[in-house]
């Protein structure tokens, strides 16, 4: 079995990229192969149907794609822009569904989300489902909002807090046992 | 009373668009002004903290957002993408609410979608209200989805069936009595 | 200006029951009219299109419906269950949209959740909107999720924490402004 | 594997009833074993937590935990009542959601909708998603709303159109074979 990790967000320090990646490392933790990528080196424009008509699905959304497809099972960290999925994000996913068939089609999603409030993005968690459900991914019930997320990571990446780590673990450790049944 | 319209799409020929000056235009023959743009002339880049720390907030940003400002109250059509907001448009969003005050705060606003399929978008239309709504728009609870828009308009743009006209109309016309009470 | 406020619950010491009496004390310091009605005294049962046929609609919802009929603007107060408006309020929608013209249609509409957890609510806010907006009610951008709500009313049914109610007191404020428009 | 199989309408001619049957008659053809139940014969007054305290759950809703306890997963067809599920189905997820441990968690779900519009319940749909997702149901990303349904169906209950059976066969074959799996 094997993982595929991104976070929706382009930023360097990302407090989304930290979790995305803190928690692939938790589900490495039980024997399963990943992986995570940076936006910033997927980068694509805003979809444009002018633009996909011309010069084709981008260079970038392909090799994205690819990666998709190698994958089993996806954990992906949303910010959550406007109570809702981060524009961002939302865009990566537009451009995914113009490949046939669809790298995302039938995959299993964790979905995270990390915040400097005291939400912890739980609003936008619930908004970002929607897309990848019409997608046809398989969108795993529990999902896991980070609050506070400026004091939450150490100078290693790893979750400080004991309580939190383990309730992230868990919520780790459930979605890959329920994704390896395929 | 002033409106001001646009679509959440790129496409130089893109229904949205269509389905925007249509409803602006029945707007007008009320006797209210109004405006619309074309997103190709305010192009964003995807979101990027560190884009608008190094840059700040882009320049197509700003336009819009003064554009906004000087609008009692807006009609936006949205592509449905996914069964969702168009990313193009969620980035649009994701982009002004990063200037202060937020320019759409308090504005009046009209949702509308057209889509090629049966449905009419009807999905992505309750899916985008979110965004706006957080961002505090009064979002008017009618919107119209347009099924079949690639044979909606005819040559001129206008929308060719006198029901489904007579129906915009009707939508168009309760919006812009409701949005001047302020 | 008169308000008509109620809560989503039937439990006698309900928390939503004492927020909404408390947000409707608080517009009433603005000047306007206003009364609280606990469902306990419009109990419905769940909806049932063969008892409609049979029995025509119940005596509660038309007696609720009439309630609404005479105000200009409600406020209400829905349990969070299950991340989402409760079945009891839901019921009492269903109900209510089965009178033409609907009461609620057109109505101003101040949301609001109470809940003894840490998050106040906010998802079951998100998708209450949802029926209310299909409805044809003008749904208060703004809404006020009231976290840890066991301990957030004192005797008086008043809120003990003076930030909570000065943020309550704007919301209520600024509702009962828009709404006065029309 | 066992499904299990019911509508959230209470009414004796419900068009869900009739769709939740015929999905699980098609579902059995796959060789599954399954069960359809009549919400009529499962009545619950709507959730009041004094009703709870003071008589416990309802009979009729440990009875229908303990059927969905023996069932590995369940088709629900919802009316769309107000743009989302219907009160009479969420208060049944409201009680069913008292029990301890709740019977619905980790099950496989697939949503369906019948309706006598022209988009087939789909908003209600996307809605009604979101109780059982926070519940920990894998709820099956297609669904299927059915359109003009008081014409859909024949006297013995099957669905009179052959493209709208073979897609219907087709959604509840690959949720077959997917919940399957576990």
């Amino acid at each position: 079995m094997k993982l595929f990790s991104f976070a929706g967000s382009l930023r360097l320090g990302s407090y989304n990229k930290m979790f995305a990646r803190e928690a692939l490392r938790l589900a490495l933790e039980s024997g399963v192969e990943g992986e995570f990528a940076d936006m910033r080196d997927y980068r694509m424009p805003p979809y444009d149907a002018d633009l996909e008509t011309s010069s084709g699905i981008p260079e970038s959304t392909r090799k994205l794609g690819q990666k998709i497809r190698t994958a089993d099972a996806l954990i992906i960290a949303t910010p959550e822009n406007n109570g809702s999925i981060s524009g961002t994000l939302k865009n990566i996913v537009d451009w995914l569904s113009r490949e046939q068939p669809v790298s995302l089609r039938g995959k299993h999603l964790l979905l995270l989300a990390a915040s400097t409030g005291a939400l912890g993005g739980v609003r936008g968690l619930w908004h970002a489902r929607v897309p990848f459900e019409v997608l046809g991914m398989h969108v795993f019930p529990d999902m896991k909002g980070l609050p506070n997320a400026a004091n939450a990571f150490n100078e290693l990446g790893r979750l400080r807090d004991e309580q939190t780590l383990s309730q992230v673990k868990a919520t780790v450790t459930a979605f890959v046992a329920h994704a390896a049944k395929g």
